[in-house]
């Protein structure tokens, strides 16, 4: 395949008709400047399901929703079995730019237009999906629509969910399902080939290495811990050291005391404490409380199962104060498939573009759709790693080039005659 | 002296009569439960005033004032020769007991009765001085009434203090003269052979060490700081540990160094932390901004300068952040004249009780008087180290044990002749 179609493909992928679409697409909830504030299941969010729709029925693909507001655009392939699925989210947060979520439903829809300008057909047929209420930001938790999609149990619950004005998501998925109602229903949970999520990285890695694609190779366990140390409050000036209980004494030595462990760990453990607060806080009172987070990333639930304990057992050391440790959040790494770690990874070496194969530190519906079928993602370079900020950019570029190797990889997958008859 | 006036002199200090004064004084002013709320120059702190002069005048005493709301109790000598005083302060915090600086004028009151009971006279005058705005919580800074008795050009900067409600200390002085009218005046500055304090120790050193009674060598030097960290925020998940500037790291690290430094210093040096403020502050989020303070004290200036010296030194180093050191206060350290420390020492002594030379941590009036005058000062017990606070206590006997060696010291002082004598 690589020696005949490669070329064909990605030279029918447009890096200005895509442009155009991003652009397009930004109009609809546009804010300040660069701006984009559309946030799950509002007006704006369900206009730019209907504009992505009409895009993709120009495209001559068959337009589908399900219960969870999901929408998916598919393109026939030459046999009927389960669709090899791209997408992402078209949600942003109250402050968002162009590119979170967008771009990976855009590339999509320009590997539609590109696979039609090539006259190429899969054997399997190909849907671009858009996941409902990724940011979680109107809504929590996040990602309701591809985890509800893979455990439609869950739908129930997130239809509780209220946003601050005390409407609930469900009342807006309702509103959504009576705006999209000329869209036919499929249901939850229905079987998948492959997922393929392209995403900008919202991280530096790529732009500072000069990488164009990133073949993500899994998502990050992530455990957040709230430590309480308590001291005793007292005079700076009259009280001796050896009679001091001081909060920020003990909290700090903590602190410092986990970096260095992390700092000796392999450079995939990611620590952050990014919350501190002390009381009373007065320049001349022994600190009786420090509340501190641990923000703590690894590929690895060993590893996160180690570090937690070599933590825990810091914080039951003797001490000048009590310490107690509580437990926030727990999310276990997601490591993608192999095939399709390999299947992007033939892509992007094909495009000619240097690429490296990295870790996604966020979330992502790809977490989810990993529990339903072999699952993977591609990710292009943020400028200075930003995101979830009007100033978040990728070059055109790089949106094109992360494009190209979309319909490399998602070409393939969709070709399952090519594993027996080799390359 | 001791061999035949100290059990007469001693054995008419009545713990009884020292314990009612000082909770007569404790109802005017008095708050919830054993609390007091007698802030400077209020209409509370006036009526104090005025009730302790008829007291002294019960005493024999004459009554005096100052331009600075200060008033003296004095008692006639055989001589004409510059005073030897005591006293302390009468107003209170919001939320204060009934010891803090009220103990130090009923001793000097307790004083004057046992020596009229004694019948003793001594060569110079003594005096029971009462110290305007000690603790500055109204009108700030505090220690007004000392400050400006000892430099007076400072009385007119401290006239436009205002507090809360905007009236100035100058107003609330004038009121105060007014309402002391029928005081006469003497000048700020005049000369005085010597000034004693007694005080409770606001800090937990003599009652775990179980000394009744504590000979106070100096006030610490105090030196604040405040030390602003900015680094970079960015995501706890996405960025890599190479790429981090995090505030929180390095702040951390500088409090932990300082700690440590402190710790291998002597032991009279005391550091504290107490305040450390996280921007922007969320879980999730590498913090790019820390503002933390730094309290430092010690007797010794070299001390302090060397422990500065290094510190600066360290938020000069190479670092992820920038660090930046700003000066918020600074105090000299304030030792105390030997012969007045030798003779309050060889006072505890004579009375048998257990004692021991301790530095103060926290300020009092002695700081001011000692550029005026050989000064010193005489502590007893803080129940648990508390003040500012209702439940402040020192034990019936304790305040006794106080008022006893007080007047062995101020008899001793009072008597200069009984240095050319030899004992
Ligand atoms: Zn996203
Ligand atoms: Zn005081």
């Amino acid at each position: 395949m690589k020696f005949n179609f490669t070329d064909l493909l990605t030279d029918h992928v447009s890096q200005e008709r895509l442009a155009r679409l991003i652009s397009a697409l930004a109009e609809i909830g546009k804010s300040d400047g660069d701006g984009v504030n559309r946030q799950a299941l509002t007006p704006q969010d369900v206009a730019a399901r209907k504009f992505l729709a009409e895009v993709a029925a120009g495209c001559g693909c068959e337009v589908y929703r399900d219960e969870a507001a999901n929408v998916f655009f598919r393109r026939a392939g030459t046999t009927d079995g389960p669709p090899v699925v791209t997408g992402s989210h078209i949600d942003s947060q109250p402050t968002g730019g162009k590119f979170d979520g967008a771009y990976g439903v855009c590339a999509g829809l320009e590997m539609m237009a590109a696979l039609n300008d090539a006259g190429v057909v899969t054997e399997l047929p190909l849907e671009v999906a858009i996941w409902t209420n990724e940011e979680g930001c109107r809504f929590a938790p996040g990602s309701m629509g591809s985890a509800a999609f893979v455990q439609p149990e869950l739908l129930s619950t997130f239809r509780e969910s209220a946003d601050s004005t005390g409407l609930r998501f469900g009342e807006a998925l309702d509103d959504a399902a009576n705006a999209l109602q000329f869209i036919p229903l499929l249901p939850l949970n229905r079987p998948f080939s492959a997922f393929v999520e392209a995403h900008i990285e919202q991280g530096p890695v790529l732009e500072r290495e000069g990488k164009t694609l990133g073949v993500v190779s899994g998502i990050q366990g992530v455990r957040w811990f709230r430590i309480s140390v308590r001291g005793q409050t007292s005079h700076a000036g009259t009280t001796p050291r050896e009679f001091r209980k001081d909060a920020v004494l003990v909290a700090t030595e903590l602190v410092q005391q986990a970096y260095a462990a992390a700092n000796e760990s392999d450079a995939d453990l990611r620590l952050t404490v990014g919350r501190f607060e002390v009381s009373p806080g007065a320049t001349n009172t022994i600190a009786d409380g420090v509340t501190f987070t641990i923000d703590l990333r690894h590929p690895s639930d060993d590893v996160l199962d180690d570090f937690e304990a070599r933590f825990r057992s810091w914080t039951r050391r003797q001490s000048a104060c009590s310490i107690s440790l509580e437990e926030l959040m727990r999310h276990k790494p997601t490591p993608f498939s192999e095939k399709v770690r390999a299947t992007v990874a033939e892509a992007a070496e094909q495009c000619g573009e240097p690429w490296r194969e990295l870790l996604s530190g966020a979330f992502h519906d790809s977490m989810y759709l990993a529990e339903h079928c072999p699952t993977g993602m591609l990710f292009i370079p943020s400028k200075d790693g930003l995101s979830h900020h009007p100033a978040e950019l990728s070059a055109p570029d790089e949106l094109a080039w992360g494009a190209k190797a979309l319909t490399l990889a998602m070409y393939r997958l969709a070709n399952p005659s090519l594993d027996v008859a080799g390359q």
